[in-house]
């Protein structure tokens, strides 16, 4: 209730701050019987882990994670499974001038109003760091969702600023540094260049981030208000810096005609995605395409007006170690987050109709 | 847990089919003490409405409804609010022709793979109809967030197809059909000829809507999971049709910079809204600007091919009374929905961290 | 979360006060394909019943049950299930003594304390009234487990006040006006006499009640919290006036070893059921056995000192209709609790870990 | 939803099992502003601890706690507080010989019927090493609750086997190995030479123990069906071995006349409190009043007939480290899980009512 679980039956509980001395999570009603060790989660870690290249945070954080229950003999039990990662590389000072006042287009305003109190080092509870926790759960949910339906998950960087990636393949997503679905090397120089340009100003930039779901069985998400796609834009709109979602075509639809949008069905399937694989809030078995617009960080190094915590104006400048494309990162997270809420309907559909048909239509 | 109920403190569970012989919802959760009678209630359904001019669906419905429980002279009294429409115009012959068949774009489709039954009769359960009864709890929403902080909502009318609207006022949203944030005769002219266009070819077309609260505390929303603005989407995205949910600049981050994105604060308050009042998942105190993107209707007359229940393909053509736009009739639907979400989270602050402050940072 | 809703998975959320226009409930989760009508309901409504002897409430309700939604042709659908029993025979004078005071032993301060306003015709939403929706909603439970596993219930009167009713067969239940399993003569005039003169005496009197759960399979349950019998537990004293729960031989526990308490099990089953068909909070597919005790009613004749709304003391005698003993109907209200906590464990177990083998072990 | 999360706004989820490396829990929801520090949470878990007399298990547990997130600077922020215990003395060999078989009364049998696969050193996830965390986040309530309405807990062992126990004064509690509120020489020799006995005997032995919480404010308590009471006797029968609750006069009340029951109310407060603290599921602001049955230990050297996980039947002794008297250490568990319930309540109050009134009526 205090916004720290994600999902009904396929829960994830989160705890940790920035500068604690660990983050992690309880991940309940995991099914029994699923093989588990560490090995299955550490590489969706890795893929979002900082450090990893000058265009993110140079925090270093090997986020290994330890799990602490609900295994036994290499085997998911049914009971809580509990993950934990210490923090390492905690510098709180590189925060110092940021402690008392609110950094424009920053949580550090809204937990004061909010609470009264607030952990300042690194964004306290508010940081993208917190994604960690989600990232280790969904690959929980993946290794299930494949075991049972041969769900697959992929996305990535479809624009960053004003540059546009032309689209080649998922493939190449995980062999560049931005998560782009191209191999073309005069598109990643550009974005190169453009990252560094944005990095040299001290700015920040906003990106969109497409992921997809394959072999999702139709029949999941509920009626009116659990719909699958309702809960996969409060999925994605949960995560920092998310200002948009868009399910299949999205705001591509309100110049559209009926007789253009509707997919139409045949034996052999259906004949487009427009919907994006969902209809009336249930899956139709078709990909899942979610779009989301994130933000630029606001945590930048250009000077900015704002308020200390006494209500005095103050010049805001942060520095400390920052993304300054926090979409870059967000590839991993949001496939987690689109596995969480499908682990979460295929159990719910599970408890009141009976096991689901996997496969499309 | 089963998708019909809206809501944690501030409940909504719905009820009812398009043609069965009730629709309704129990309201739980509401303070006590809070004038309360019919009259508070219907205009707001009046506003959604059908019949009430050729651009929407010609069903003929009161929807009067009465207050079954939860109020005792006059006041709540802390105890579920039953809310009671019954159905008056239910022609199910109307939709004779596509009881087995499976409209494009319908949630026919995946009612049915998922149940194994479906009431077919006006979209059972998956119509639009469905939206009444949530109009009718947010009206209880909206006038004890009212009485409590002086919040308003208003919102309409941004784009039908390809005629983007010019904003003039809110004001003029209750003086024309379309919802119109405008008095301009062309433009409400051209909108009415465009709608006649798209009517005449038996087809439907999609719509951009707006909803604005005003007055909004400072401090709503959960940390991580039920971030005010997550719940704003999953609230939106649930509502029939749309398929996109911006919040303040929404898409328009993406190619935005930290420096032009991030509001600066000064003693006199913020001085822009790109965040559409929401930083790190809880409520600036600012307006909270929320947009949405809506299909066109799958029930057009045109034909379109499709399959039967017993796979067979099918050319169906949706005669019958349907919405030619359904994002006409959506704005008191939206405006309701973020009222629900906003007193939820009132309630939510309220339960850990007291009373909140009310007006704007 | 305001306490109105019952379950998790099969949840039951009612509404009504003893003296408004209707009392009613919303059962959601029930799977669909259940055949359903109101001929399945209105048997377990009618054991429930006032009037139908002049041991208990003289007052006169058909409590006739009428579906509104989630049936269609003759099956649900998997869409929540409307309940609606309109009030006929409110005589809010007979009240109007007690409006401004507070019954000792009555939740007529509690309410007043807790939401500073109430409706006192007849116990407002306090009232033993409410209970006619949950057994509405326990009988389409019990419907579906009896479908599923071939699962009864029974239970009746064990002791009224200082009358132990020995127990010769749950058969003999329906055939006298005090749910005892016996037909033996002599004690039915007994417990005729017993209350004759208890009415007599403008008092009442507490009863034992116990109920059972037959073909339950083994499995229902969660572990650490949600424990089947913390659930039943739950669902028990949350019946109006239950005061103590027991599950198997409850506090019988307490003076006995371990090597008497323990169920030794061989290859024809466990040779005895002390648990009472729970063991770490899961089924053993043995009965569940549960024993309640109920207080005395709160209204009676008999003058008792207590306090007005002002805080000024006062002489309450309750005229008006009342049960002498509210443990006569007790009967199906706590058979329908029991099948309700049921369903829902059966559900949740087939979330989790899918299909529930039925029959004992 | 899978039985590991404890409330509703003050929530407790755990994890870990008798065995693994760790144990431990999420306490979410607790108000900001909270001085905090593992300081305060220690002597609740020393209170619990094994190995402290030769009346309980002889597992050497330190217990020791420590607090991962949630509190900066020594006071809570509203974030998740997870609290971590690591296990130091465990003895798998201790459980070899019975990892294939079913001890009689143990939830060894249910677990492998639920779940199909169960971690069986120690009891796995079924231990009553699990109340620890339970304790743990009851602290924290604890603590809450005595700054708000200074509420206090006491409690402790009414009987042991046939050995009733005459009450003195719960300041004794703590001065002797058996929790009991007696300073009485005799009577604590009768329980030294009890406990020997049935310790010699390889056997077990149930107990009786009570529960009292004062300085709780009227109104707490949801209607219908989160009641105090019932989430009372909720909690207390989810803790383990527990088979019976009573709340006031519990199974007293059956032989009770209203007129003897309903406790009168005069300007000087009410003069008896037969009803436990509690009417119509709502708090009276009179003491909370619990008493609970516990079974016997299942784990006796005994000698018992039994099946192992082929069917197969089998002779079990259980050797290894246990309670002969899980009764004994139940007083700090069921202190903190009425804590839990009690402030739980407290936040749902505050969510729809407001802020509650302190002290009794």
């Amino acid at each position: 209730m205090s916004g720290n679980t994600f999902g009904t039956l396929f829960t994830v509980t989160t705890f940790g701050e920035s500068h604690g001395p660990a983050i992690g999570c309880i991940v309940d009603g995991c099914p029994p019987g699923l093989p588990l060790s560490e090995a299955d989660i550490q590489p969706e870690l890795d893929r979002r882990r900082p450090g990893t290249s000058r265009h993110v945070t140079q925090r270093q954080e090997p986020d290994t994670v330890e799990i602490l229950s609900g295994v036994y003999q290499g085997v998911t039990t049914g009971t809580p499974i509990a993950l934990l990662i210490r923090n390492q590389d905690q510098r709180s000072k590189d925060y110092g001038n940021i402690t008392d006042s609110f950094r424009p287009g920053h949580a550090d305003f809204t937990y004061w109003k909010k609470y009264g109190i607030r952990d300042p080092r690194g964004g306290g509870r508010s940081s993208a760091r917190l994604t960690a926790p989600v990232v280790a759960a969904g690959a929980i949910a993946k290794k299930w969702l494949a075991a049972q339906f041969g769900t697959t998950f992929t996305g990535g960087m479809r624009q960053i600023g004003e540059v546009v990636i032309p689209f080649q393949s998922w493939e190449h997503v995980n062999q560049n540094p931005f998560f782009a679905p191209t191999a073309d090397a005069a598109v990643l120089q550009q974005l190169e260049d453009y990252m560094d340009s944005i990095r040299k100003e001290g700015d920040s930039i906003g990106a969109r981030v497409d992921v997809v779901a394959q072999n999702v069985p139709a029949g999941l998400g509920e009626p009116i208000y659990d719909k699958l796609d309702a809960e996969i834009a409060y999925a994605m709109m949960g995560i920092n810096a998310v200002k948009g979602v868009e399910i299949g075509d999205g705001f591509g639809c309100v110049a559209q005609k009926g007789s253009q949008h509707g997919d139409e069905l045949t034996e052999a399937g259906f004949l487009s995605n427009h919907a994006g694989g969902v209809l009336g809030g249930i899956s139709t078995g078709q990909d899942i395409v979610v779009s989301m617009a994130i933000k630029p960080t606001s945590s930048i190094r250009i000077p900015r007006r704002s308020l200390d915590v006494n209500g005095d104006p103050v010049m805001v400048e942060t520095f400390g170690r920052h993304d300054p494309c926090v979409g870059i990162r967000a590839t991993p997270i949001a496939e987690a987050m689109l596995a969480l809420v499908l682990i979460d309907h295929a159990l719910r559909h599970r408890a009141q109709c009976g096991d689901v048909h996997s496969g499309a239509a």
